[in-house]
């Protein structure tokens, strides 16, 4: 099954122009995208960037239309009612309206991935809808045991114990049995694109993992005991390293997946090697989603600029996972 | 004054060997450097290095002799008792009472600045010197109401609010006051080097700087409140600032220098960009004191294959502070 899902995120932001662009410039990708979100904002988009498409709405997958770009349009609404740039409250609603219609659509097998566009946690908010993000979106309503969000770069992939938890709940949720968790996550999602024995390694929580107990206790009492136990399951697992030369290594061919304690031990190094080409990947729900690594850019929404580079990349390790 | 001092390091590590690297490459500071360790080793390296140097020991600054390198022996043993690539009690007290001798000198004003080699931590403890590093050692003889570690490269600069700690001690050390202070300690830094009106970013101690209270209340309570007080004395300043992107922008150049809140927040994007050739810098003391950006190396020890270009990055910095 090659059908997959595009989430346009927040219609203020620049979701379909990114899109747009992406499938214009990978236009064997046209077929089979289902895009979820605003018609009207679609039409306007590529009359202004000069693509010849045609888009075809559909209420169910019974309908596709072969020949044109199929669009699940969550909430119909004229475009000049979208206050482009703005953080609105109907841009949330729309935004989670189109994650929650794709999410249904993908546990049905109508699709078989979902690539998501940026949405803004404050518009998400005013709309009601109190997640932290597309991950949590995913978490509370795809299913699963567990999951973990992954970020992944041509040059280096880090996977998160946590993300969008203060500091102080990132060194709490740093337990034995969520780090283990990750391990397998990390494992089994490299399986997937072929990397059969993958080469893991667990970065420390505290500044030079720990050293021996001096700067925090958390790598004696529940990352070692993880490691250990994963270990023992075969895996190829080394750790705890410490953070700040854990990356450096990992660029040198090292290993092939670094499982991060929190958000920003990820997120600093993906985004000085990769800032506008990363993908946000949540693993380990019973729906794949990938996801561009950038925001939702309101300050340059409609100006034609922005990049579909991270989107395109987004789609392809959908299709590959 | 141009005299400066260079601390060996741990005897069993790479210290005497990038040291003496350092002053053959740059053979004009052989003139001004006072080296504070053992004096045995030395010529043991020099010969094996094939260096023509001749070494004069001096037990205090009135017995200086301008044509040899001079050399403070703080605790004179024979070059066998030395267990290089060890971790010795020996060696760590050999280090200690290298960087204490070198804090006596230029206290007294002999030296305008003190360079360290790298100790190990663990042999430190051996010799029952309880100090997490040199940043420690030094801000306990070397006197100043407050310091910080600033790590410096030429592209991009960081001081940390807190260092060799734990996580969650270091959300606990996030406080208005110490932020500010390290503001300042930024500022004038910067400003000893010629740049007048530093722009300095403050980095948010949670993801996304908190997202108003979401993801934590440090931003709010602490660090804003600093920033604020920093913007009242006419200092540009600006944050919190997401500290996933923050590293990203000041390379593109919006900032000259990004206060951190915490050990890997500086060290990893550092490492990433420097991993060999960054300076620790202590500021803040009535000692200055630069530092090579890598550890005691005992797996290379005596291989003669270690660079010495952060040593000479670490003394060309002392030398313009």
């Amino acid at each position: 099954m090659s059908r997959f899902g595009i989430t346009l995120g927040d219609p203020c932001g620049i979701g379909v122009e990114v899109t747009l662009k992406a499938l214009q410039a990978k236009q064997e990708y046209q077929k089979d995208a289902l895009l979820f979100g605003t018609l009207s904002l679609l039409e306007y988009y590529a009359k202004r960037l000069g693509y010849a498409m045609h888009f075809h709405q559909i209420l169910s997958i019974e309908e596709w239309d072969d020949k044109a770009i199929n669009v699940y349009d969550p909430l119909p609404v004229v475009r000049e009612e979208i206050e482009i740039g703005k953080v609105t409250k109907l841009g949330g609603e729309i935004a989670f309206l189109s994650v929650k219609s794709a999410i249904e659509f993908a546990l049905r097998g109508d699709i078989a991935s979902v690539v998501t566009a940026p949405l803004n946690k404050e518009a998400l908010h005013l709309a009601g809808h109190k997640f932290a993000g597309h991950t949590e979106i995913f978490g509370a309503y795809a299913h699963g045991d567990s999951y973990a969000m992954m970020l992944w770069s041509e040059k280096l992939k880090v996977i998160h114990v946590s993300t969008h938890v203060s500091l102080r709940e990132a060194c709490d949720r740093c337990t034995k049995a969520r780090v283990l968790d990750v391990i397998h996550l990390a494992q089994q999602t490299l399986r997937k694109v072929g990397i059969l024995k993958p080469r893991i390694a667990v970065a420390g929580l505290n500044p030079h993992a720990g050293e021996n107990g001096l700067f925090g206790r958390e790598e004696i009492e529940q990352i070692i005991p993880a490691i250990e136990a994963a270990k023992a399951e075969g895996l190829s697992v080394e750790g705890p390293v410490p953070p700040d030369t854990v990356f450096v290594r990992a660029l040198k061919g090292a290993w092939d997946i670094i499982v991060v304690m929190y958000h920003d031990q990820g997120h600093i190094p993906l985004k000085m090697l990769a800032f506008d080409s990363g993908v946000n990947i949540t693993v380990g729900l019973d729906v794949i989603r990938t996801s561009v690594d950038h925001g939702t850019a309101f300050d340059i929404a409609d100006k034609l600029v922005a990049s579909e580079q991270s989107m395109l990349e987004a789609i392809s390790i959908g299709k590959k996972l």
